[in-house]
């Protein structure tokens, strides 16, 4: 006995999202069942809505509702510094840090020559083009991840912008806080030794 | 800063879903933003699609988007029989073991006191209709879950068929195969031992 069509078709089109398996996925149908017919088309609606209305910012990159992104667009924040981050969700990491006040870069990608991922298939064009045009930015903070991909991408930027003379900075490397010396890997270890500070 | 109004509101109704926190609705929504239009389309369809044609069967209901069910319409299954279980899902248990070949009878609930649910607000009257317009059902296997409500609600069931002098049965209590002895837990030890078989 096979699932009635429409429940194995939603069945089948939850399983394919990241993470859900096929007992979640019918953990999922069965509920979405059980909504009332307002909040099944509530969750629908907010799926086509989301996919039809949000788009890259055609300054930043960053995922937006509005073009430029409500950061490019806001006249408060710090326009002399880019930080460029490798996705939307990083975006969303640094603001809940409080502290950075500049604009964003962000690269929808990471160079990856193992994925036959170049630098032409990255948002970076877009920000050497935004640099030449504001010649105000003075530093732009390279925050891409800590790992091979997201260092390899760091250095090349590092390399392109240097004839610029911008100043061109890198998220520090280190123990992170609440961490435990014995447990760190060599490398972090090594990057905190590196970067040790005066007290 | 908050998420684009859209994207906020994606994140929002999946993590209504059971199981769904804010981290994993947020990757949901990342997701659903890089499908294509027609994937995301089909998703939200797919929804629209289930919650609209998916409804109960008027005989026995079971999920289905025919009515009569697939089962209950089946020619070639054993009208003497009726199983009882509590939800669709275990319907679809039922059915993998490819053993049982008789009809079934969806509760879609569980008489639970303490959360003020009755007999008469599961599917239990038309089971009583159904007995009594079917005259060739000769027996009843109450397949409601191991638990006290299950438990309670086949008990109910049994005396109530009782006076119609239906064969009623229950499915067996016993150690799962694969168990070990060592981890189950005394009741169920006690039920093995109260059904022991003879060799």
């Amino acid at each position: 006995m096979q699932y009635p069509r429409p429940l194995g078709r939603l069945i089948g089109e939850l399983s394919k999202l990241p993470g859900i398996g096929t007992k979640t996925a019918q953990r999922l149908a069965f509920h979405i069942l059980s909504l009332t017919d307002r909040e099944a088309e509530n969750l629908a609606d907010a799926i086509q809505e989301a996919k039809h209305t949000m788009r890259y910012c055609s300054v930043c990159g960053n995922l937006t509702d509005q073009d430029p992104c409500a950061v490019c667009s806001d006249q408060t924040r710090d326009r002399t510094t880019i930080c460029v981050v490798e996705t939307p969700q990083d975006v969303m990491a640094m603001e809940r840090v409080r502290e950075y006040k500049g604009l964003y870069h962000v690269l929808n990608g990471v160079i990856s020559p193992m994925e036959g991922i170049g630098p032409e298939d990255i948002n970076l064009r877009q920000l050497i083009l935004r640099l030449q045009q504001h010649p105000e930015v003075t530093e732009v903070i390279l925050a891409t991840n800590p790992n091979i991909e997201g260092e390899a991408t760091a250095m090349y930027i590092a390399r392109l912008l240097k004839p610029s003379g911008i100043k061109v900075t890198r998220l520090a490397h280190g123990l992170p806080v609440g961490g435990d010396l014995e447990y760190a890997d060599e490398v972090t270890l090594l990057k905190a030794m590196e970067g040790r500070t005066a007290l």
